[in-house]
């Protein structure tokens, strides 16, 4: 079965407070899309954060020694640089422009995800005076939860067995350019196990486990594309292994098992 | 114009020497997929390598002192250090397990790709005799090089301007489970520069660089799976960024500017 992954076109600017379940479902009515048992929809980052309003206005934001200590070597505002500490576990890496953390949901990025481009004046802030340049956008409070609920909202209005997955572009290690991953996995395998299942000769596989979520988050951020919100919704047929519950946590490498921290 | 990944059932098995571009040829023509202008080919390292003849029986190979310190940390038999230290600019970290280097290509992998599993006993070592566990089996000699041969192969015959991709299976840091990855790229673009692009409201988008040909190498290996060699090549269609010169290189993060070595 080929796995095909079709752009949801014509999905509205979002704004906080708006019913993205329903946007979303709105949405697969015009492209003519049905929902059906084992699709998947991915859903990028920003259109679930602006929903739910992770909206920060620098302006309200005052420093802690600790972010004013790190504002000159990564050559970054202050503040934000605190809103980046606030949302992180801690710090691994600062360069100047950069600041590789921990995010509380415990996977490494730059800049806890904070996003600074595509905020946006109209409509965005609480009032068209305010300038779009001193606000930024926060990942989901909690990418999961968000994936979970907005999955339940699916599968009632369609009836569907479904996966939802919320994904970000992070940089890498080693290789340049930022590729997508997952940040929220709900009801699909975010890690397959295949340990124990022998390869053709009869041989024990010695890499065991795929990370299919990422690799699904991959696949959707090149049909999503960069350079606009055009298509932040992308639906997936074809997904080739379990539909089940599951977590972000089960991608996320423990940290004394991480040998590039 | 939905991405479309299909795989091409019922390859044969490989063997050095074999003709690739020919067996994948007539594989097409099997699943009754015609090649046209934008497709890409996207081929398994493993069945590249095979057909290269990259195996290497550990009975020949003499561990050098070097190999044989690295042996006790790493857990890992002398004479496959050996190996993969030949294979190696560098070696990045080691623990019981495990040894990181940067490949002789230049990208970042654990045991330098020397792949010890569904190796084989019957047809692929010189003699049925042989015992399949002292063989193991290296990448291609130059990746990129192979992509460009087998494009060039697939072009002649299609008369269709394609891209060929030649993947492999890399874990992360900080993330479990592999993900697929681009180690030979031709003819489609490897890191798409999104520098100078506004975003909506104008601003310059700060992520600038996307690996995209690393994301369609996650979205091939989701369709190629992991327990089997049975779908080493998989087809895409609407891969939505330019057919053009290309090389793995441009993927490959400058050492100076890793923080992550």
């Amino acid at each position: 079965m080929p796995l095909t992954l079709t752009p949801v076109l014509d999905i509205p600017y979002i704004h906080a407070g708006d019913d993205l379940a329903e946007i979303i479902l709105r949405a697969f009515e015009r492209n003519k899309i049905e929902l059906l048992d084992g699709d998947i929809v991915v859903v990028a980052q920003k259109i679930v954060s602006k929903a739910e309003g992770r909206l920060v206005d620098l302006k309200s934001i005052t420093p802690s020694a600790r972010a004013i200590e790190l504002a000159e070597p990564t050559q970054k505002d202050a503040r934000l640089v605190e809103i980046i500490l606030r949302e992180s576990n801690g710090v691994l890496r600062i360069r100047p422009g950069t600041i590789i953390v921990e995010h509380r949901q415990g996977f490494v990025c730059a800049s806890a995800g904070v996003d600074h481009s595509n905020v946006g004046k109209a409509g965005w802030a609480p009032d068209d005076t305010t300038e779009a340049e001193d606000w930024v956008l926060l990942l989901p409070e909690d990418s999961d939860a968000s994936a979970l609920a907005l999955r339940q909202r699916l599968e009632q209005a369609s009836g569907a067995r479904l996966g939802v997955l919320i994904i970000d572009s992070h940089g890498r290690a080693w290789r340049l350019g930022t590729v997508g991953v997952a940040i929220g996995v709900s009801g699909l395998t975010g890690l397959a196990d295949l340990r124990g299942q022998p390869d053709l000769f009869g041989y024990q596989l010695r890499i065991t486990q795929v990370g299919v979520a990422d690799e699904l988050a991959a696949a959707a951020s090149l049909v999503m594309g960069q350079a606009a919100e055009g298509t932040p919704v992308v639906h997936v047929r074809g997904f080739p292994y379990p539909l089940r519950e599951a977590s972000l946590r089960e991608l996320l490498r423990p940290k004394n098992e991480d040998l590039f921290r």
